[in-house]
């Protein structure tokens, strides 16, 4: 745990609770298995504040950039982080929207993942205007994608066997009449991947590719853009899904929620999707 | 119901059935409730094939044509279409690639709408290649298409008291940054049509709105393209939601489901689809 001792020790008394913490230097991976912390320098931030403030979104991004920096340092495997306020790293002057744009600047060939117990599905892209999306579906581009994907899978536990990759236009373009995507770019690049051994298939209608991967999480949906990829997964995770990123030395994973300022400090959240990041993150890595 | 008679008279003996059929001439209004039988006269269609076949293209063209033709004249106020082939239309060398490209050629507002018991959407456009289905989007034609909408749903007891308008961006664009549509065109467009009373609201991200709308049968998503509004449709109803065209003189539904060749004459299919296709006709009409 990355955070400034004040803020843990009003959480402590404000919620009643004792956990049994390790001071952690940050020099050597801890050998036992348990809770350590890490204290990480910050200017002062405001506890009891009930929105976004810009002092805490900075103290937010230290205690996240500290801990990026030992996993690529090797000393952590994998991190796991918690909701951050993205309009208070804004009102902070931070340049990255959220942990996914940090980590892309640092890793440009990280994917974002998102896992629920029923449903896997990679974004060939995520946080790009729906025009700039469609204009970087190229051959090239996505071989590169599935290669990757397919790297990171295998060097995890990842239990996925299979990529799904979810077509471009409505009924996959249904042979050239709706869209030629399908045709001139996403076909070739599943074939290509094929024959280099990468468990590709599809392309397949978008809008029942989820159903083919639903309940299946030996298989993954590659999907082409955001809301292709998280229209479905949302309405199948809820709250309950896990935002995992791969392709880096390290894996990240997010509970799939925001930070719910209303609710602050009463004990009151719903920790099942955090406790579902942690066990994925000990999985992968 | 329409079709052929020996069609008919081979599924009685085949399935055991005994449906109690009143024949029906078509000139007027049948004034008992009951299940009527209009025959048509069509090429005589391959009644054992497993598979697509033109003349049964034909056939099922026919059967609909005429339904529709009698439905314009106002005899009757709804149709519901169960599936067909439409590999067996384009054998038979029909130039609508199923029912609703048909409607579309003689009713050129209908919208595709699906409905189930937890969430209705309706589509701004249906099936187009992707990048054609964003070029549509422009503040003029949705309003138009907003208006539409609203007129069909007060016209029937759709009992849809607000619209909730999906943007088209990641994010619902996040003001800009990542898109300029939701600026441009769709926030303009639903202002001016609450100006003029519409029960509109949005936009909203596409990843969230269907949650928005789950469990809540009195609020209906309009969808921009085809697969940001079938992919949470599909996945929320799986084979039970039902299509229906809307913005004609008369209602038509339809099972969410295809033809199934490999289970047909049977007696295994699941009715369920049909039969709540069925009841949304017939209170919708």
């Amino acid at each position: 745990m990355f955070g400034d001792p004040s803020v843990l020790a009003d959480a402590r008394t404000r919620l009643g609770l004792s956990p049994d913490l390790t001071p952690w230097d940050g020099e050597i991976q801890p050998r036992e298995p348990g809770l350590s912390f890490h204290p990480v320098p910050s200017p002062p931030p405001e506890i009891a504040g009930a929105g976004p403030v810009g002092a805490n979104g900075r103290a937010s991004f230290l205690y996240f950039e500290k801990a990026v920096g030992l996993a690529a340092k090797g000393i952590l495997q994998g991190l796991v982080t918690g909701p951050i306020s993205k309009t208070a790293w804004h009102l902070a002057g931070l340049k990255w929207r959220g942990h996914t744009e940090y980590l892309a600047s640092l890793y440009p060939d990280a994917i974002m993942s998102f896992w629920s117990d029923r449903m896997r599905v990679a974004l060939f892209s995520h946080h790009l205007p729906l025009r700039e999306a469609l204009d970087r579906i190229h051959k090239e581009t996505l071989l590169g994608f599935f290669r990757t994907l397919d790297r990171c899978l295998e060097r995890v536990d990842s239990g996925i066997i299979e990529i799904l990759v979810a077509g471009l236009n409505p009924h996959a373009g249904e042979e050239g009449l709706l869209g030629r995507e399908e045709t001139d770019e996403i076909r070739p690049a599943i074939e290509a991947g094929r024959r280099e051994g990468l468990p590709l298939s599809g392309p397949y209608p978008p809008d029942t590719v989820f159903l083919k991967a639903l309940g299946h999480p030996e298989k993954m949906v590659a999907a082409l853009y955001h809301d292709q990829g998280l229209i479905g997964f949302k309405l199948e995770a809820f709250d309950m899904g896990v935002n995992a990123t791969l392709g880096m030395p390290f894996i990240r994973t997010s509970p799939d929620h925001g930070t719910a300022f209303d609710i602050a400090g009463r004990g009151a959240a719903d920790p099942r999707s955090m406790i579902e990041a942690i066990r994925l993150a000990v999985r992968l890595s």
